[in-house]
């Protein structure tokens, strides 16, 4: 089955303690097709500016990801710099520059209408209210939000999470959303107001996922070498969806390894910069990891007599 | 088997977000005796001043504790005063009292230097070494430590690594003892230097046991209510440490199910003030908490085709 998804293409400046790079590929949208394509065909809409290396993308149409819904406006596209200390755990923002992006509203492409997964990447919740406008009883909705949006359209974002099944975001997220501390709690209020998973994501801390009868956790997987986490969180979700369209089912146990293969896919894309790692795996190091992950977790109950 | 602890009894007054508590049982011995006594037979090495309502440590009598190796010296005895606010992560310590700790020098009894299964509580580093010099060839060797050891005792404290078999630490005392940022790296560096066996503890994010093999993780369970997170890590390290003894083995499998244990031990420690909540416990409370961890972990590797 296919997943749509609604978010930024962008152009990153990034600086790591390992390095850095100017302008490469960024954005929701694109760190999320890069990683669902390995399991499913993506549409993807969002837009560009004049100014976007367009023909860069073209590893990404290869790879299954349609583009007919990348959209190209006159004026400069969205950019983002940023940088990465020593402990690699939250980046400091140098520079956003919208662009094109300030501009914005997506206009789902006919045939993306009827997609049976959806996405709505961090963009204005209006806007993602908007999509769902545009398309046709998706199987299954997925949003994602941010800090920004939280403050400044929080009755508009109150209204999208009636329409949504599923909403990812971190920890800090979700206890500003919620006013909880404790994420259980955080957890249930978001629920209260309609979506039936809740994904909270805790970088490297793994992440859970919340449903009216169970708990999963995945943890983070520990990366000697962790490069650039730009991009992990979409990555993630790009994992995710990208299972649960591959399988077509979102029963708990197939929601529940569609995490996990979410978090693998977020560890592949920090160990390089932009999508370098997820457009070089192949599905023998996707298994693999898959297996870590198992043993990382594994442990055989054995209660004393 | 029987496991030796080594540690501080003291008298907490803490104060939480949800009540207060004052001169309540509290100290890494008292904590680690109450979980560890929930699998085997305990034997407790600590020091009390003249004023330690001893007679409250009757029920870890009862519950298999040898208190032989309970000095009582004259003089106060080691008082904890300390804070949570609402977030519920880090203690902010309002008055250490040390007492008679501060002399402490610990004796082990002659019927206490055979046991096969040793814990060096967080106290200084010589203490500890001293110890080592008084046991006779456990079949394995834990031991805790603190920043304030790091800092003061560094030369000691590698020199009682290389006599362990395992550490167990908190995220922030792994990079500062090792300079390294990362925890995989960081466990690399301590294991070079000694243990096999590093467990870091990373609080309500859960707990990672390194060997030379392999890697385990076992999440904190997600609870709704946190009451007090004192003692949690030592709770751990009873739950983990009285698992070992009581079954005797130090193999990869059953060392993963003992973190697990010690996880158990650590959440339930937090529900209530003091070492309330790890005596109230059954065989069917822990029973039942294993189990929602492994559903809190599972999933069915089923592999895209």
């Amino acid at each position: 089955m296919t997943v749509l998804v609604v978010g930024s293409v962008a152009l990153d400046s990034v600086e790591t303690p390992f390095g850095k790079a100017e302008d490469v590929l960024g954005g929701s949208g694109t760190f999320f097709s890069a990683s669902a394509s390995h399991f499913a065909p993506v549409q993807l809409v969002g837009v560009v500016g004049s100014d976007y290396p367009v023909d860069k993308l073209a590893p990404l149409r290869q790879r299954g990801v349609d583009l007919a819904g990348l959209e190209k406006a006159d004026g400069e596209s969205f950019r983002w710099r940023g940088r990465y200390r020593h402990d690699l755990n939250s980046a400091e923002t140098l520079e956003t520059r919208l662009g094109v992006f300030s501009h914005f509203r997506p206009k789902i492409p006919e045939q993306f209408r009827t997609a049976p997964f959806v996405f709505l990447a961090n963009i204005d919740p209006r806007l993602q209210l908007d999509v769902l406008n545009q398309v046709e009883k998706p199987k299954l909705v997925a949003c994602d939000t941010m800090n920004f949006w939280i403050e400044s359209r929080r009755s508009d974002l109150l209204a999208l999470l009636d329409r949504v099944d599923l909403i990812t975001l971190n920890d800090g997220e979700a206890r500003q959303l919620t006013e909880e501390t404790n994420l259980v709690k955080a957890a249930r209020w978001i629920m209260k107001r309609g979506p039936r998973h809740v994904i909270i994501k805790k970088g490297e801390h793994g992440a859970f996922m919340f449903t009216e009868r169970s708990v999963f956790f995945a943890p983070a997987y520990p990366l000697e070498h962790v490069f650039d986490p730009t991009g992990a969180g979409d990555s993630f979700a790009g994992g995710f969806m990208g299972y649960l369209a591959r399988t077509g089912r979102i029963d708990d146990d197939n929601m529940r390894r569609a995490v996990v293969y979410g978090s693998a896919m977020g560890s592949f894309a920090v160990e390089r910069f932009s999508i370098e790692r997820l457009l070089e795996i192949g599905t023998s190091e996707i298994r693999q990891r898959l297996t870590e992950f198992r043993r990382l977790v594994a442990f055989e109950e054995e209660l004393p007599d």
